[in-house]
């Protein structure tokens, strides 16, 4: 038991921060080392078992990054830029594999990270769900491998509180997708499709955003040509896939030699 | 075989035409009598089966309506609103009952075939599919069953030549939910979805259009709430649906009473 | 806020119990008066908050179902025979209404729901959700409008703990479908397909089981022709939706003369 | 336009003979050269174009298959065994590429085919389509990319005439599956599940056969774990994709050097 790769979590107190302590607590192939909070923060010095409303577990909610990261093999971060870019310091210096979920990090943050990875293995990625990052390869191939009389369309169904549309990820199947064609996504979207459209024009890879109730996350890239059609499609009904990918990722790292990686290279999916 | 109805099929060489006859040929319910083309139209005189590129059936293509008509029991007609007017009269005068696909008709057309159906029996409607006809009826039903926790999506799918969105029976479809909610559908579409949208507004009905292949028409009135989903789906894959339902309409018709009539009332599924 | 409806959950420890007092206490309209659990069973005297590993709420459970019953408006009740035929008898008396979703019941059980129902509003169902007896309704309706040209299927999906195939809702959903055309279940069902097994028969009803992962429920009824589907489908995601669906019945069945409801009956779909 | 490459159709008359030749007439990529019938058979002699109940296109139906072949570049072949083994020796003789739709050939034509592919080029697969054989490759890797937490499930629906279940193709699926993970498909497979059935064996592979209507083929392979869902699926709305898929495969080896491919080489998704 004491020879499984120890797992800090960061921002435990969070939605997504509570769910990935579950993930590891659940899993036989990892185990919980540390819970981190920022200063002050009202569960410091608390068990995370008791502050997350159950049975205590002997872990105890901390601030100081760097004491928990010595004891672990692993940090699972989905925090915020500013954070992420200072525990990629303090994790390379403790030697553990940084698994980093967070998302809205700008180029300068991205540099710093690059940087930190000469010394660390860091595994970033905008979606942690295996399904989605293997959907994002499928459809890069499929792109690759028929030609235009196949149109392509993205459609994803999200809950009725999301205020953007399309999805992340349906652009970043929308990208693959147009890379797998060699050509520019931004010549080729057709979106919010409405009243007198015209033909569709072949090449083109078009959008559709359905909203509604409390759906976690459908998407369906479908090549549709005269006769056949094939569909890739993911289906999340449950955000803990996210967590999950993450304590992948973090197994996976274990003894990888330093640099950047992706959920790609965790599934054995790169094209490098 | 001869007490089986006898049908006439206007506009005899178009593409809806062929698959009327083609239909009625098939049918072992009905019998073809007649088969119309505008006067100077080059098959005019023509064995109708050896004008379609088959064997002679014995059925010769006419330009004289009345004298085609007389010997029928109902003339099924995909044509033009100006032709369908003055059909109308001449099947009130043959008395046999005019099932009518043509589309495009003016409130003045129409006010016509309400004066013709005080001596004639009519079935008109904008869609002829019996399954798409049921889904409208089934669509305003569960929109007055469910209420707005439950967001209405209409998501359709057409072949790439299609030059409007959303479809016209995507329209059909998101009116008869309106109407099941008692609400104007204009106060409430979501069209054309992209960008930042902000959150779903309750009680909106949102469409979604997909183009791509030679897809013939599939339509999904989704009713999704938190935790569950209902979706009423509709898959057309051959364009004869509406020639069946043309012939239904016409067998429907037998001895019925003169009026206007729509497919609901063939369904047996008009709330009147 | 003291004038909304009390509810008292039995079972209050479990899964189903849980999800039960989480729906009340999330409701706007009604609120949570008692809970209750077998005599001897540790919750006993326990506030209910904290013994669901929550903030404390001010309702300790009991093992008197009587004194329970009688501060309530409504019970909600998903147990075992024995206990919900013994708690009908208590909720006659205490004048509550009584919404069952225990399974299992035998033909001397229901006999004595039937007798406690002369004094009592009692409703019951063995799937509470909207959606899936809305499916049920639309089923019937449409099995009586088309005709045998319509093949039909039942398509569902669960998770792989599920030990049994098809689920008892497809059953349901085929026994809706045979009623619709006045036939015989038992005489048209098509089940466990594999091999050689000739044409499909005109007229029979097919079932397809699927199992994977933690799907919570998904079934279609598809109606099949030539050029044409309409399919009628519902996704669950999410158990809430029986505890939902339960409680709905609890404010429908206020005020409402005794008698034996279902889910038909309080979605206002009963063909009565 | 003479420099396309020339093409012979097999088995004219039949109604998959009577696709491939519409489909070579509307390329324009290449051009019909031959027609093949066999001795006796009333078509001889005719014009292809007429015998079909159309116009003249110049070319007559003949039963001398070397000349046949000897004037063309590619033989396209969905006959019989028997016949598609004799053709195999002819087009090695004429150098044309000998494309083979044929089902049900033994393992002794299986080497006769062996035999001739010494000195021929043959393009041989059990189903034509670019969409169905793209879907058992990605279902192969995807298999070896996710483990047994996700449970594989294949589903099929096919029209009411199929007489086998599951289908050919969902048998190619799984098998691709059962590779993918390196285990016997015989060891793993769950067929026609019905009644009591227990928990769904992790690591197994299961089948659903939907039939109804006219559906021409749907597939669909499931990777079901935990909170998500990834499914490859293919529609076939027209027989054409096949004689489509015959004619790419017809294109794509001129100039091949002689041996024996599939489907996957034409596609450029073989893992050789």
């Amino acid at each position: 038991m004491t020879d499984l790769p120890g797992i800090v979590v960061t921002g435990a107190s969070g939605r997504m921060g509570q769910m990935l302590i579950r993930t590891v607590l659940d899993s036989a192939r990892a185990r919980l080392v540390g819970a981190l909070e920022r200063p002050g923060h009202d569960w410091i010095g608390q068990d995370v078992g008791q502050a997350m409303g159950g049975a205590a577990i002997g872990v105890h909610v901390t601030d100081d990054a760097l004491e928990a990261f010595a004891k672990a093999q692993a940090v699972v971060d989905f925090t915020a830029p500013a954070a992420t870019v200072e525990f990629a310091g303090i994790a390379a210096q403790a030697r553990c594999v940084h698994v980093i979920g967070t998302t809205g990090m700008t180029d300068a943050d991205l540099a710093k990270l690059t940087a930190a990875a000469r010394h660390a293995t860091i595994v970033r990625a905008g979606n942690m769900s295996l399904g989605v990052n293997l959907l994002v390869q499928l459809t890069k191939k499929v792109a690759a491998a028929l030609d235009e009389d196949y149109d392509i369309e993205v459609i994803e169904a999200h809950h009725n509180q999301k205020v953007d549309a399309p999805s992340g990820t349906a652009l970043m199947l929308g990208q693959a997708a147009a890379d797998g064609r060699g050509v520019s996504l931004d010549a080729v979207s057709d979106r919010g499709r409405d009243g007198i459209t015209g033909k569709r024009e072949r090449g083109h890879i078009g959008f559709s955003a359905i909203r509604g109730g409390d759906i976690v996350g459908e998407h369906d890239v479908m090549f549709a040509a005269a006769g056949e059609r094939v569909i890739l499609r993911h289906v999340a009904t449950d955000r803990a896939v996210f967590a999950r990918g993450a304590l992948k990722a973090a197994l996976w790292g274990q003894g990888r030699k330093p640099g950047e990686y992706d959920m790609l290279d965790v599934l054995g999916l790169s094209d490098n």
